[in-house]
């Protein structure tokens, strides 16, 4: 009940008579009975699972199964994953948050974990360059595609298993290898049942980028002593602080969402979401598959701005607080960002003109930063969301990852979009089966020549 | 004269006829007065070197100086860069093009030059992150800040700079330092004196984010073993081609400034950079502190989106495509992505559907996955600028680079701004300085902590 999850400031979006209003009171107001309609529609298919709303049960899930793999993964020397979007978005940003930012340069003993390697792109480079790093006898493969049939991670998996075939033999070689997928179809799971170390389900009505509190994102984070338990209770304090919410002002995520809702409509097309801490590099890239993808349909969506504070204070915020009012921005700040490292005195006469920083923590440097960049948006009168967390622990990340989610889907449901669906990404896939080939692709191939070839109807040779 | 540099497809920009064309001809040859004006004063400051267009000069530098530096970084275990921005990009984008993706795992044997850390967010995690890494005898640092005062390397700067003096003394800690920096001034210059590995020049004229090709970005890559010659050789013959142009239709700067330009008049406030390769993930990185810094001023200013393909079609493809018409695309696609993998083929019944892969090169797979792309795209009436590069190799990328520096140049001056400054990231050092206590920024202190203030008038507990 008493556990302080954050603290979201809302005066620089919502007026405080002080200066001009961004968003007036009355407009966020309006919005309530839409949101409380919308929440109605969001618990009863939680509770039915339907419609794509599985991932709102997720947090109170049975985990034993999928912990019961992840103790055989942990033996290994190294695990691959292979997956693409909410396949991998999620589990780089819990390794992100809680490993150690050279896990893998690191002797097995300081990082008490298998070494982790992602292979999403089907890059020639990166293939080969996993393939350099890894001990085939010491190696498992966590395989992660819903259907099955996503062209990149069906690719990748064919190669590293003919590689660990060529290696281990056949049979040895599928023992090394963890599959999750649909719970009953898909060609993973019948070439899973001939031998493979475990397979797993991607559970029903839950969406990739939704993904990251089932098996897709705990069995690695599991395998990975990752706080698999504290994720999942800081969901849980989420859900609970939603449900006992007392109306808008006090609703969290009805709050961000009818602001997200109110910025887009007065013709502000971007959301940034800034965190101050490397940390929470890939939350915001985890952010922006989830807003992007739910949100950016019909016509309709905000585009997801990833930045990372302080770095992109020398890269973005020149065009952030100078350029043009078309960004609601949200910083997330980290109070204590462990381990308590000081800026140290020194006796250099050179250096006095910096002797201000001495004796400062870098943790407080970076906070300072923060609230520094706030401040000068706020001068340039740009709408800005401080959400400040008091430490980045599996609880805190837990709650902020279920937070944006019920975020993202009331703000779709806002805007009459289906936060769930991904039509716009089903004609590139199709235009890729045709031009590779693919039996029953051949019309999608023709259309893809034909839209491609026109990029190219004016060229310029440099 | 002959080389093949790239390829640059306009067909999707500019009307052929058999779609609603999204830009006239007519409307860019309009924009030729002012482009010849633009570039006539680009070279005159260039030759004069000023104004900010020192850049300009920087391919026909000598670079023998800074080899002579990398020499002897080269025989380091180790090098951590510490810089920020302009001071960082750079060098991240260069190494990522040219090293092994996980370079600083392999042995030295394997790598055949040190491992590198760049040092750039003052977080503390990231910070003892490196020093678990390293070890100080064998540990060289490089040390980059023009002006010498930028908070976050300075801070940094200090922390190595003590961790170093305890474990070696002060004399010998000072030896394992080279710092780039203002050639007149500057604390860092006066320190530097007293005993430094090297000191090297920030040119003069040449701001942060257009100085990869001066010794902050060129001494790491030289000590890394990168192709720098080829690099420059590359920007070079960009340069030449440039000049040799026949007009608006022959000058790919001038086309791509003047393309970027009306696309942000017609209400397209995003320019999405989305290089399909593994390797060039870091110059969309670069890119984007190019564009933004150089453009976002004076309410103007386009937005800089950093996306990766294929990884991004399960992230951001269904907004691009589904979502509103607010951005211009350019895809990047390497046609040769060596090594030549090949999705292999396989016996397994269960993996039928997938046959249609086999036999492909994974090159060729993201190859028609980013056609794919352009094509749904087209379809979907968004302006698509394709640009493919043969491979992805020093004179290559040397010419890319450089490019694009032309090309924000250009469309800066179009826009009437100075691409040069950052006047808007001002505010915010102050802010910085005050807050951490610095003599004389009171005022700042106290105008940054009631800016600031307000974000928390209205806060929620959660």
């Amino acid at each position: 009940m008493s556990t302080n999850l954050f603290t979201i400031g809302l005066g620089g979006v919502i007026g405080d008579g002080t200066r001009l209003p961004l968003i007036a009171e009355s407009e966020i107001m309006l919005l309530e009975k839409s949101l409380r309609k919308a929440e109605s529609h969001l618990r009863i298919h939680s509770e039915r699972g339907t419609m794509g709303y599985g991932w709102m049960k997720l947090p109170y899930a049975d985990i034993e199964p999928l912990r019961l793999v992840a103790r055989k993964l942990e033996d290994y020397d190294s695990i691959v994953q292979v997956g693409i979007g909410g396949s991998a978005l999620g589990n780089l940003m819990l390794n992100n948050a809680f490993l150690h930012p050279f896990h893998n340069e690191l002797t097995r003993k300081e990082r008490k974990s298998p070494r982790f390697y992602m292979a999403d792109n089907p890059d020639p480079l990166s293939l080969s360059g996993i393939w350099d790093c890894v001990d085939p006898e010491r190696t498992a493969f966590v395989v992660v595609s819903k259907s099955g049939s996503t062209a990149e991670t069906i690719a990748i998996f064919l190669w590293f298993f003919e590689a660990m075939r060529q290696r281990l033999g056949e049979e040895k070689a599928l023992s090394h290898f963890v599959f999750i997928t649909d719970p009953k179809k898909g060609i993973l799971r019948d070439l899973a049942s001939r031998g493979a170390m475990a397979t797993l389900p991607v559970p029903e009505n839950v969406g990739g980028r939704f993904s990251v509190f089932s098996e897709v994102g705990l069995l690695s984070a599991s395998a990975m002593g990752l706080p698999v338990k504290d994720l999942l209770e800081g969901a849980k304090l989420l859900d609970e602080r939603l449900i006992r919410a007392d109306g808008i002002w006090d609703n969290p995520a009805w709050i961000l969402a009818a602001l997200h809702v109110l910025h887009f409509r007065k013709g502000r097309p971007m959301a940034v979401m800034m965190p101050y801490g490397d940390g929470l590099e890939r939350f915001a890239e985890w952010h922006a598959q989830l807003w992007g993808e739910s949100l950016g349909k019909e016509g309709k969506g905000s585009t997801p701005v990833r930045a990372l504070g302080a770095i992109d204070q020398h890269s973005q915020v020149q065009l952030y607080v100078a350029g043009p009012d078309d960004k609601l921005f949200t910083l997330i700040d980290i109070a204590e960002k462990g381990p308590d490292l000081k800026i140290p005195s020194t006796a250099q006469k050179e250096l006095a003109a910096s002797r201000y920083l001495e004796g400062h923590s870098f943790s407080e440097l970076l906070s300072v930063e923060a609230r520094s960049t706030a401040a000068a948006l706020m001068k340039a009168q740009k709408p800005v969301i401080w959400l400040e967390i008091p430490n980045l622990d599996g609880i805190r990340l837990g709650a902020l990852v279920f937070l944006y989610e019920v975020v993202t889907a009331l703000t779709g449901i806002l805007l009459e979009v289906d936060p769930f669906d991904q039509p716009g990404v089903e004609q590139g896939k199709r235009y890729t089966y045709g031009l590779m080939g693919r039996e029953g692709y051949g019309a999608d191939a023709k259309e893809a020549s034909e839209a491609f070839g026109k990029t190219l109807s004016k060229t310029l040779s440099v």
